[in-house]
């Protein structure tokens, strides 16, 4: 049953909770002036270029970077996690073709609400803080075993089990293609990961986080945020990027078709962040993992981002534009053999990490969110109270 | 990818955003003062003695209530939407299994889930308002069907295909019992289904609402709600009231039980409610309804509520107590043969009609739910950025 808000006079704030503080974190923040944004005390890209995937799931929900036995043992504690219990496996082709239907991220999410019933979580305030982060490892690696089986479930084919003796990165890759992947793409895509983690306040994590405020169990926090992050949004589609290099097609026909757009006021997509007013910190690294593979797409991704900076300094001066996460992210996924459609799931393997560290930081906090709304409807009479 | 909140002057709210408006709402309210809940522009309680949950359903989602032609229309279509489609009764016993570990609430988490992939429902931003209210009314239409036939999968008993023939609270009688409930059972649940469709702005609403403000489909919104309902902070545990009942037994024992409780300080379950100054309306209602059908139960009910009142009085003078919804919702859904473990499943039936209301409000604001968070660990030096 609702409990409601006390009453108490009305907060006006901005519109969306816009710059509204919702909570203190220790787990990182966005400086969008500097181009900067941080993991706790650590810059994120730095983190990305030097650290593996487990290094920094570890610094997530356990607070600081493994020391080499602390890694050996985190990695092989997440790997031994990846494998499905059988009635989520037996569940999965019913899922995969209900899911078909309304794509990848809604399989997630009942394939995720599924594993949590089975694996029976409990209310977070019912259970102490190392089981919490038990359950946040359960829910969180299994997600790319979860999102894999059910793209392959989905085309026809038969899941891939995963490998324990694989990085979070390349099991991942492994399970999706059903090889092991060369090296320097397990690398590209876990470097990838890496960087999208977390990054501020956003729509899944506070969602994630106002879930875990009722005392509900990790899973149905981690549910919700898959759902918000369905939403076009917020998880927004990184390979419209990709699709726009394909409308180009070849480096002569940049500059007329980003004059056309330019000129028609449209928006061209992977370009333009709300926050960065310098390039986007993951822009550029991506750009430069793109660049080690080389290749015609990342010739024409660059000089479309040049030629892009170049004609609104010429068309609209004064207007800055650089291109955002989603352009160089969808050039890396494609070179490494990721399928468009598994470009936001892919985000999600990572992210959920950051959804994880943001409902075990909420869960030390046992009060409840929960705003107001302001009546602007008709007044109704108060009735004289009646009885039944 | 997610595109994070404009750099700008934090705003500082009270914790866990009590009080802060966060919308304009013109699908109701509550007065904590004058004891006095409504609907648009109804008090809710004239409308649960009043009316059929499918008139106020009508009203939540329509803005109106319905006339006769409008009503028999409202109910034919929303009972021919109570049926499963094929992939999703064939994934429930899966899903029973699964959620037998943590509670129907998750079941129906997962169920919901994978009804709207099923349906494949798309975002609501990409859809018109019409195509939306539908989407709702399928997802809310089935909430009973799929809670009803978890519950009896969990026990091994086929699960009841629904009646068109029967409004809303009685075919879920019936669903949950397998047999036709009579007259007065149905109107009861009825009733109290009505009162509780909506209370103001709560957590599993909010949520709902933040998911949708993404653009995400009504059932990532629905899903997340019920992640939320599931929290005990927010879901609560209407069985626990009558638990005390059981525990006290007889008349003749109220005193000492209630007065040792009062003296050791502890919180009498049933009473208390963070708005209301006065009774609860939804009690008062409640307490009627349990009345008309009389017995040991209602009568033992009525002295505890009596006695409880008396002793706080006496021993502690100023501190006003009543029942909550919860205490007589209890004693109604007992009386009515509702199990204790369907107790909060069963508001999540009515519940979801005010989910959808709110989903359906929201998806007519384009912006964004998307707050701020303070950073206060260690700071981080800003790199010199780095190529990868």
């Amino acid at each position: 049953m609702s409990i409601s808000r006390a009453a108490s006079t009305p907060v006006e704030v901005p519109r969306g909770l816009a710059g509204v503080v919702v909570t203190d974190t220790e787990l990182g923040d966005v400086r969008g002036l500097e181009g900067f944004y941080h993991y706790r005390e650590y810059s994120a890209v730095e983190l990305a270029l030097t650290r593996g995937f487990e290094d920094v799931w570890h610094l997530m929900v356990h607070g600081a970077l493994p020391d080499p036995a602390q890694r050996s043992a985190f990695a092989a504690r997440t790997a031994a996690l990846r494998r499905l219990p059988d009635d989520v496996r037996a569940a999965l082709p019913a899922v995969a073709t209900a899911s078909g239907r309304s794509g990848p991220l809604s399989g997630l999410r009942t394939a995720l609400s599924l594993l949590g019933a089975s694996k029976g979580f409990r209310p977070v305030y019912d259970i102490d803080a190392d089981r919490r982060r038990e359950d946040t490892l359960a829910a969180a690696a299994v997600v790319p075993t979860l999102l894999t089986a059910l793209y392959r479930l989905g085309r026809g084919l038969r899941p891939v089990e995963p490998r324990e003796d694989l990085p979070y990165a390349a099991n991942y890759l492994y399970m999706l293609t059903g090889s092991e992947p060369d090296e320097a793409h397990a690398r590209a895509i876990e470097q990838y990961l890496i960087s999208t983690i977390d990054h501020g306040f956003n729509a899944s994590t506070f969602t994630a986080r106002v879930i875990t405020s009722t005392g509900a169990d990790v899973a149905a926090a981690l549910v919700g945020a898959v759902g918000a992050l369905s939403g076009p949004l917020h998880g927004g589609a990184p390979s419209r990027a990709l699709d726009t290099l394909d409308a180009i097609g070849t480096p002569d026909r940049v500059d007329a078709w980003i004059r056309a757009r330019v000129l028609a006021g449209e928006r061209i997509m992977g370009f333009g962040h709300p926050v960065y007013r310098t390039e986007d910190p993951r822009s550029r690294m991506l750009r430069g993992i793109a660049q080690r593979f080389g290749g015609g797409l990342v010739d024409l991704a660059v000089e479309v981002e040049r030629r892009v900076e170049a004609i609104l300094a010429e068309l609209k001066p004064g207007r800055e534009l650089h291109t955002n996460v989603e352009f160089y992210a969808g050039v890396v996924m494609e070179l490494c053999g990721v399928p468009r459609e598994m470009f936001t799931p892919t985000f999600a393997t990572a992210r959920v990490v950051g959804w994880s560290a943001n409902i075990l930081e909420q869960a030390q906090d046992p009060k409840i969110i929960r705003p107001a709304a302001r009546y602007v409807g008709p007044v109704p009479p108060v009735a004289v109270p009646t009885v039944a």
